[in-house]
């Protein structure tokens, strides 16, 4: 017998049968294809109902020496929940359910294998919001979420996964559970574990149930379409409208070659001329006669060129379309998507840099910039079908990641490592912190069973 | 020679001689008065002025495997910074400075030993708010504010110190040092390694420098006190309030006995009757008349009975100097003080357990209550002086921390555990949490040397 089959005897031996599939099951579970990461199915999907259950499988696997990979609802964009041949896939999506929500301490408490938009409607439902919004949130699960520390529209008003978490139940992989459940903002108790498993990707411990943290709904929201005089007026813009009338809920910049692309792609007239050097779409809360007066001050300063205040939801609707060009990019291009952050004040330069080296490298290659830099977030997508030559995705990714790392950015801003990143976190990360991440990997995970190969390879 | 002595000579051979001090110099720094804890002055204070210099005493240390005490501005409540004897302090002060503020990134980079006034204006001075804020501002320096994780007034409106910082640079144990600068709020490269330092009360590494956070400016900010109809009434003002106004700046609670003695210290007419359940006192950004309205309508509903909004800055002070009555409680009272949470919703029922505990106990006791309840902080004071029979203070403490863990809440809020509460930390956190952060210790500080005897003993 192989160890994946001594590992099934053991299991089964140990286990309700209806918790273990097994056969190929596994890959068409995927939203994205990685056939050309993981061509091997796993042999083994475990499906564990409790914590008990889960519990149980880790301490099987760890006594064997079996690598585990937990799953959420696979819509990760880095490859963190892709089994490898050999390995064992553990998925919470029958851990599913909201068991409280407690109005006075603004929190809910959930299964990790609960759907995001659940969560979502049932704090509306509780007069709530749990901002977390992210384009999967009928498929991605809470644990995924909480394990990949994901990101989203509105981390410049109310921060990322992490920042709305207060607590967390998680299974070591020696089988340990770890209460680590707290309804309190303030906890001052010793270390902060629950830190170590947000944004771990399942490479410390597996996150089985979840305090979070609900705020007050939102009022009501006025979107504005902008065209700020240069990259430097759009940060002003920000910082102005944050101090006289509060953060956006959003805040998302365009270059012009993404605007020409929304504009067309969702069939509207342009609802400011396409020639404009920057785009900026926000959605405010506060006052509308303080929104006003801030936007007629920044055009007398020259701040702003151009600006639509949509006058109604239809009209908001139209405006966020272009934004969300992108949820055609699959169909229209062949795009490669990079997630990556800067200090806010370097965006713009990133941005020309990287352009002079793809003209250089990939003359005629078509590159759009687009991001939440409220957040410091940048999204850069090339369209694979305008780089001709055979396999350049290498090539591109470390042209890209070497020019993040110069100024001293992120590889990853709201995506993780997972398999994919892996060999660039490098340009992020000292050597120094590498070496602390892998002895914090052997302190909690000591014979690497959970998600080898994925963080830290 | 005894272990410091050979520590010393080490350290004398390595360094320039003006980073080291010897001779009793240590317990006269102390803001509080420690001498039942920790009577022997430690024979050596160590004041580096870079992190090398850090790094080389940390290195010299552990080979020694001689006890080290980082310290800051020695105003901690809960003794995280005091040497026992034979330990060596590390005193963070000469590393004192702010290194850059970037103002598109709404950032600024420190050294550990700067204090935090000198924080909060430069921030002010350069257009943003940094929104840490404690009685010790003057003393206090960010360095320990950051190994504490401080919490103070308002924590509801901008979270913890943890909430505050976007980077660290940290000496391990052996010398390595760690950067984690970084200045971008979404940043998910691995571990997120910082959040292990931040709260571990200099257990784990030696914080050298941040990067913090900076916030807008807030608007202007009007003053209320008020009276709910009870407990429940005042959380649900605090949900209204952030729905309909935006989250208060502070939103502080105080039960009858505080607020007549408030009252009393403060020597003015009581603004509101001192014959009502609660008080409120917060200070809101929002619109005035939205704040109007809200409070109209609180009447009406029979949520509030009671409510004065202050009309000028000096109203307001007035009505804060009945919050700050807890300035003068070391000279009026014989205090001993508790700094808890508890979920937001358990708050009125565990003051009820916890008076019915110290009435049938210490039958005469004289007990305040009052919080920051829109973070779940409450704090509590006994008034040693009403409870005459000799050394009451661990009797109380493990009555005050029984009555928290039996309601799930934490035996500390915002003041850390440090040497006082680290026998009490079994209240709030299991005993499998506790074995991983012992885990955790062992990892980062094999030999021991960091701060022994806080926080895990």
């Amino acid at each position: 017998m192989n160890l994946l089959e001594q590992t099934l005897a053991t299991l089964r031996y140990i286990l309700d049968s209806s918790s273990i599939v097994t056969g190929g099951a596994i890959n068409p579970r995927h939203h994205t294809d990685w056939s050309h990461y993981a061509p091997a199915c796993p042999g083994i999907l475990l499906l564990p109902r409790t914590t008990e259950e889960v519990s149980k499988m880790l301490r099987i696997c760890n006594t064997h020496k079996q690598p585990v990979v937990p799953q959420g609802g696979m819509t990760g964009l880095a490859g963190g929940g892709v089994p490898r041949a050999g390995d064992i896939a553990l998925s919470l999506e029958r851990m599913e359910g909201i068991e409280e929500i407690d109005p006075a301490a603004a929190t809910m408490t959930v299964l990790a294998g609960t759907r995001l938009e659940t969560i979502q409607q049932a704090a509306a439902e509780a007069g709530f919001l749990f901002p977390l919004n992210l384009g999967a949130r009928g498929s991605c699960q809470i644990g995924g979420n909480i394990a990949t520390n994901a990101g989203g529209n509105s981390v410049i008003r109310y921060g990322m996964t992490r920042d709305l978490v207060l607590g967390l139940e998680v299974v070591l992989a020696d089988g340990r559970v770890l209460n680590l459940m707290n309804k309190m903002m303030k906890n001052n108790t010793g270390y902060d574990l629950k830190q170590c498993f947000i944004g771990s990707e399942g490479t410390l411990g597996v996150i089985t149930r979840a305090v979070l943290k609900l705020h007050p709904l939102p009022g009501d929201v006025t979107t504005v379409l902008c065209a700020p005089a240069d990259y430097s007026s759009a940060v002003r813009l920000l910082r102005t409208l944050q101090r006289k009338v509060g953060t956006p809920q959003a805040y998302e910049v365009m270059w012009p070659a993404f605007y020409r692309l929304g504009v067309d792609w969702s069939g509207q007239t342009a609802p400011l001329p396409d020639d404009k050097p920057i785009y900026v779409l926000f959605e405010s809360t506060g006052s509308a006669e303080a929104l006003e007066a801030l936007l007629a001050d920044a055009f007398e300063t020259g701040d702003i060129t151009d600006a639509v205040i949509a006058s109604s939801h239809t009209q908001a609707r139209q405006l966020w379309k272009i934004r969300e060009a992108t949820g055609e990019f699959p169909v229209r291009l062949k795009p490669l998507n990079f997630d990556i952050s800067l200090p806010i004040g370097e965006i713009d330069a990133f941005i020309q840099d990287c352009q002079q080296h793809l003209d250089s490298r990939f003359p005629g290659h078509h590159t759009l910039y687009f991001g939440h830099i409220g957040d410091s977030n940048l999204h850069v997508t090339v369209d694979l079908n305008s780089v001709p030559e055979p396999a350049p995705v290498e090539a591109l990714d470390e042209l890209v990641y070497t020019a993040v790392g110069a100024r001293k950015g992120s590889v990853s801003a709201e995506h993780g490592i997972g398999a994919l990143k892996r060999d660039y976190l490098h340009h992020s990360v000292t050597p120094e912190a590498l070496e602390v991440m892998r002895q914090l990997k052997q302190t909690f995970d000591p014979n690497g069973i959970l998600n080898p190969g994925k963080v830290l390879g």
